[in-house]
C-alpha cells in the first residue's frame, strides 16, 4: 500500500499510530499491545509483597520506562491527529491519558500508582489488529442487545434491589440475635445479594431452623428470578438475529429501510422494491 | 399546564400528590422519593449496633420526623382522593399505611420498628417520575412473561421440591452418622436446596467418598435442571416479542397478514393498510 | 354427576379412589394428600435427634397409623381396579408400595424407616386435584422439551464428565503436594464438578498461584459451558411453542398431522385440508 | 454381513478395530471401552494414598497390563490402516499415543504416570457403539452453535477479562490493607473471577463495609453479564433449529418456499415437490 507523494511525515505518523492496515501500522499496534500487557502485568506483580520487597528498584525502573514510552506515544497522537481536542476527549483519548497520569501522581500520592491498572482498558485495542470490523460488529450486536433490553433490565434490577433489602431486613430480625453474621440490616442485605445471585460465599449463613427454611424458599424462588435477565437478553439476541437477516435494501422512492425478507412492496410508501 | 378556574384546593392537591406531569407534582414526587430513600437508609443504619449506641437520640428524632411527615402525607392522600376506601385498599394504599404503622407499634413492641423497612416498597414510585409509561410497560412485559409461564414454573418447582426432599433424606442416610452438618433430614434438604440452586455456601459439605460422588452426580444433573426455568422464561420472552411486534391486521386487497407494527402499505401488494 | 343404577360398590370405590371429578373423589384425594404431606413431615421431624429422644413413642405411634392407613388404601386400590397387575406395576403402583414397605422392613432393619421419605413422590398426585389436565399438559411440555434435547444433553454431559476428570487430575498434579484438599484424583474431580457447575462450596480451594490461575481459566471457560444446556433447552421450548401453535388438524385423505398454520394443502398427499 | 473372498487378514482386522457395524467390530469396541474405563479408574484409585500404600504392586502390574494391551492395539491400528501417517497425526491417533506414552515415561519421571488420565479422552469412542451417527450429529450441532457464536464469545470474554482485572485491582486497594485474602492484585483478580462467575468459594471474602457494598454491586451487575453468553448461545441454537428444519427448495408450480423437511407436496398449491 504505497503512500501518495503528498503524504507528509505527520500523515505517515497518523497512519502508523492510528490505523492497522499497513504493515508498519500493524507492527506498531502489535508492539503497543505487548507493551500495554507487559505494563499491566508489572503493576499486578508489583502488588505482590514478597516480589515488591525483592525487586523494588527494578519495578520502579520498568514502570518509568513504560510511562515515558506511553507519554511520548500520547503526545505523538495529539500531534498527528487533525483535531487534537476531539481525540483528547474521546473514549480512547481519556483512557490513554488515565493510563499515564497515575505514575506522575504517584510522585506525590504513593497509592496512586495502582490506578495504572486502568491501562488494562487500553487492551481493547486488540480488536483493531485482526479482522477488526468483524469483531467490532459482533461487539455492537452484544451492546445493541443489552441496550434494547436496558429498560427491562432496569425494572428488573430495581425490583431485585427492593427485594434484597426486604429479605435482608427479615433475616436480620430472625437471625440477628444469635448469629454475628447478621449483626445489622446492611449485612443482611449483603447476604441476600450473595444468595439471590447464587454466588454463595458462605461467609454468612443462616443457623436457625426458621432462617434456613426462609433461605431455602429464597433460593428456590431465586431460580425463577435468575431466569428473567437471561430470558430478556436471549429474546433480544433471537430478535437481533432475525432483524439481522432483514433485508438491507432501502426503498428507491422513500429511502426507508427495515423491510422484511419476503417484502415485494415498500411497507411505508407502497412502491415496488428492487427485485 | 394552567388549571381551569373551577379547580378547587382539593383537586389541586390531588394533582400534586398523585400525578407527576405538572412541575409541582414532579417536584413533590422527587422530594417524596428522596425522603423515602433517606428513611430506609436510616432504618438500615439504625440496625448497626455501634452507630445505634452512639446516635440513639438522633435516630429516634429523625425517624419520628419521617413518620410524622409520612402520616400527614397519608392523611392528605385520603383527603384529596375521590374514593378514599379504594385508595386505602389498593396496593400502594396498603404499602403507604404499612410504612408508618411500625413506628407507632414500636411504642409497645420495640422490634416492630424494623418493619419500617417496608418503606422500601414505596420506592417503586420511582417509575412514576421519568417516562413512567415506558417503564411500566416493560415491567408489564416481564410480569406477562412470568404469568404465562406460571403453570410450567409451578410444575417445575413442585418437582424440584420433591427431588430436594428425596436427595436430602438420601444424604442424611449416607453422611448423617459422621457429619454433623447432615444431622437431620431437614438439614439435608437445606443442603440439597443450597446445592441444586448452585448457591453452594459450603457451610454443609459431604465428607464421605460416597457422599461426594452423589453430590457430584446431583450437581451435574442440576445443570440440566437449572436450564429448565431459564428455557421456559426465555421462550416466553421470545413469544412476547413476536406477538408484540405482530400486527394482526390483514390487507384489504390481497388478504395477506404478518405486517409490521409500523407498516402503512401492504408489503405484498403495495396497497394502503387500514389506519 | 349421578351414578347409573348398575354401579356396584367396587365401581363406586374405584371412582372415589382413582378419580377426582366427583365431590367424594376430590375429598378423598385432598385428605390423602394431607396425610401424605403429614407423614413426610413426620419422617423429617423424626430424624431430628432432640425431637426423636423426647417424642420417640409418639413418632412410632403416628408412623404406624399412617402405615396402616396407607396399607389399607393400597389394598383397596388393588381390589377396585379392573387389572390389579397393571396398577401394581405402574409408576404410581410401585411408588404406593414403596411408600409402605419401609415401615415393615424397619421391624428387622432399623434404618429402613428413613426410606419412608419415598412417600414424598406420592405428592405428585397433587396435580390431580386442581385442573389436572392443564398442569399435566404443562408438565408434558417440559418433559417433551427435555426428551427432545436428550441426545444433545447426553453428548454435552459426556463431554463435561471427561473434562472434569482431566481438570481434576491436572489440579491434583499441581496442588496435590501442598493442599490436603487435592489429596487424590477423585477429590480433584469432585472439586472440578463443584467449580464447573458454579456451586463453589469452598471446602476445597486452590492455594498455589498456578492452581488459582488455572481455576480462574476454568471458571471463565465454564461461562460458555454453562450456556450450552440452557441454550439447548431454551431453543427446545421456543420450538415447542411454535409447534404448539401448529395446526392440530389431520388430513382427511392420508390422516397425517403436523401441518403448518398457513398450510392449505396436505404436505404429504397434496389433497386440500379442511378450511 | 459376510466378507467378500478377497478380504485379507489386514482388511478383516481393520474392520474389527476401526468399524463398529459388524458383531466382532462392536464386541471389540465394547471391550476396548471397558478396558479404557478400567484403566482410567485405576489411575484415579492409584492417586489415593492409603490405597496406593496397600496395593502398590497390584497397581503397577495392572497398569502395565493395560499399557501393553493398548500398545499392541496402537501398533495393530498402525498396521491395518491404509495410511498410517494420517491416522498417527489424526485427533484419535494422537490421543491413542498419549494414552500409552506416560507409562514408559514414568520409568524415568515418576509423576509422569498421572498423565495416563489422558486415556479418559479415548472414552469419546463411546458414541461409536450405539447409533453413532445420531450422537455425532447432535454433537455437531452443539459445536456448530458454539463456533457460530465464537466471535461474540471472544469479544465477551475479552471484556470480562478486562473487567475482572479492574475490579480485582479496585478491591485490592480497598481491602488490601486489612484482609490477607486481598494481599495482591492477582489474588484480587482471582476473587473477582470467583465472584463474577457466581462460583463463590468464600475462601476470599470482603470484610470492610465499602468492600461488601462494591461486591454487592458487582454481583447484581454480574446478573446481566451472565445472561450474555447464555443469550448468545440460546439464540444460536434457536437459529440452528430453524435452519435445520428449513427446506430451501421452492415449489416448481407456485414458487412458494418454507416447506418442511419431510414435505412431499407443496403446502400452498398441493403440487408435488422435487424429490
Amino acid at each position: 500500500m504505497p503512500q501518495p507523494e503528498s503524504s507528509t511525515f505527520r500523515d505517515k505518523l497518523h497512519e502508523i499510530i492510528f490505523e492497522a492496515d499497513t504493515p508498519e501500522g500493524k507492527a506498531f499496534d502489535v508492539i503497543l499491545l505487548i507493551l500495554i500487557a507487559a505494563s499491566v502485568l508489572t503493576v499486578m506483580l508489583e502488588s505482590i509483597e514478597p516480589l515488591q520487597r525483592q525487586y523494588a528498584t527494578l519495578f520502579t525502573v520498568v514502570e518509568w520506562v513504560f510511562t515515558v514510552f506511553f507519554t511520548i506515544e500520547y503526545l505523538l497522537r495529539l500531534y498527528c491527529v487533525l483535531r487534537p481536542m476531539k481525540y483528547a476527549t474521546s473514549f480512547f483519548g481519556i483512557i490513554d491519558l488515565l493510563a499515564i497520569l497515575p505514575s506522575y501522581l504517584a510522585l506525590f500520592l504513593p497509592t496512586a500508582q495502582y490506578f495504572l491498572i486502568i491501562r488494562a482498558f487500553r487492551l481493547i485495542r486488540i480488536f483493531r489488529i485482526f479482522k477488526m470490523a468483524h469483531f467490532i460488529n459482533e461487539g455492537d450486536i452484544i451492546i445493541q442487545a443489552l441496550r434494547a433490553s436496558r429498560a427491562k433490565i432496569t425494572v428488573f434490577l430495581t425490583f431485585v434491589s427492593l427485594l434484597v433489602i426486604i429479605i435482608g431486613a427479615l433475616m436480620y430480625l430472625i437471625e440477628g440475635g444469635s448469629n454475628e453474621g447478621f449483626s445489622s440490616i446492611p449485612r443482611g442485605v449483603y447476604w441476600s445479594v450473595v444468595t439471590l445471585t447464587t454466588v454463595g460465599y458462605g461467609d454468612i449463613t443462616p443457623r436457625t431452623e426458621l432462617g434456613q427454611l426462609i433461605s431455602a424458599v429464597v433460593m428456590i424462588l431465586g431460580y425463577a428470578i435468575i431466569a428473567v435477565p437471561t430470558g430478556i437478553v436471549s429474546a433480544e439476541f433471537v430478535k437481533e438475529y432475525k432483524s439481522g437477516k432483514a433485508n438491507t435494501q432501502a426503498c428507491r422512492y422513500c429511502g426507508q429501510e427495515g423491510h422484511d425478507h419476503d417484502a415485494i412492496h415498500c411497507k411505508y410508501c407502497g412502491e415496488q422494491l428492487n427485485p
